[in-house]
């Protein structure tokens, strides 16, 4: 495969759409072949797949979500993401496996690791070449939950709670592949974070 | 968990749906509480997922169409046999596991046990007290197909040399068992498969 996997990971609101569009801008303008995708609901199959997990009337089983989201991958990566890195293009991906495991590890229902393991099964073993975590830190956390100005409710603060966890989840996994992932903190303006994720993008494309 | 989870496999038509209704009929007039159910579809959000293998136009990736089963079968498994086994009540259901193995087997795409455990991770170890393997030999097999009196033509030799290495998986998984898996030989008449099936659940209920 001679195309670059480019995947952006982090929480709700963090900025993964506007930087992964400059990217896009940016890579197009030197003459790349790039393909823009997203998961979950990445093809036609996803979607059906999303249309479930999402809209299902009444409780799934938590095993029977993340293999929902694992066949998601599976198609999305076999039939889209592989043979476009095969064509040499560059594939620029809202949200991976990274994100299972955080959001599963925040969860606490089932163990982060046997997320991890059932996305690489779905997936052949693919990793990205580059992960750009967009981090926030816990005062622009605060400050978005704050702009209300009214006490935090029950749901507020277990929000709160779920986000440190979320990001703290993001965080580990990044400390453990650091030659993967690119953490970027969130709170910075637009242009400087869209500056680094080329920095490191250039890099990889030598 | 106080119930007794049995299940039926085998190929199509061998007749595990006349045995199940034979089993459940002389439960009944036991007394005993019986759920009868299948896989896949055994449940609301398993039938959206088998209209998506089923009805999908166009290919699924056969790692996303493993992962679609698995799914159906982690909610089948925690939403409907778990509760009824912990209810105590005799759960009776066509196929589980071991056709996704033997299929998969068969099928040569992806790897017995990689299917295997997949499906045990989904359903959180769960396995069978009693598992029919209904078995056709290979005679009645080519006399079902020959029940035409037609030449075969490139297909019916196909499903012929199907037929052999599903029957030959279902077998090896009933070698690797003997504890849990009663074979009996499918071309044998109904009402003497059905005694020795009652027999065999009978010295399990105890």
């Amino acid at each position: 495969m001679t195309g670059l996997f480019v995947t952006f990971e982090g929480g709700d609101g963090v900025g993964k759409t506007t930087q992964a569009a400059a990217l896009e801008q940016w890579l197009s303008g030197q003459g790349r072949r790039v393909v823009r995708t997203r998961e979950p609901g990445g093809t036609e199959v996803g979607q059906r797949i999303r249309d479930i997990v999402l809209h299902h009337r009444g409780h799934i089983d938590p095993r029977a979500e993340a293999l929902l989201y694992a066949a998601d991958r599976a198609h999305h990566i076999a039939t889209v993401v592989r043979p476009a890195l095969v064509r040499g293009d560059v594939v620029i991906q809202d949200r991976y496996l990274d994100s299972s495991v955080a959001y599963q590890g925040a969860g606490r229902v089932l163990d982060p690791q046997q997320v991890r393991d059932l996305s690489l099964w779905a997936t052949d073993g693919l990793l990205p070449d580059v992960t750009v975590l967009l981090d926030l830190d816990e005062a622009s956390a605060r400050r978005r939950l704050d702009a209300d100005d009214k006490p935090y409710d029950r749901l507020e603060a277990e929000q709160a709670e779920f986000h440190t966890r979320v990001r703290a989840a993001f965080l580990a996994l990044a400390g453990a592949e650091p030659d993967r992932f690119l953490v970027v903190d969130a709170s910075l303006p637009v242009d400087q974070i869209a500056a680094r994720v080329r920095d490191r993008v250039s890099a990889r494309l030598g």
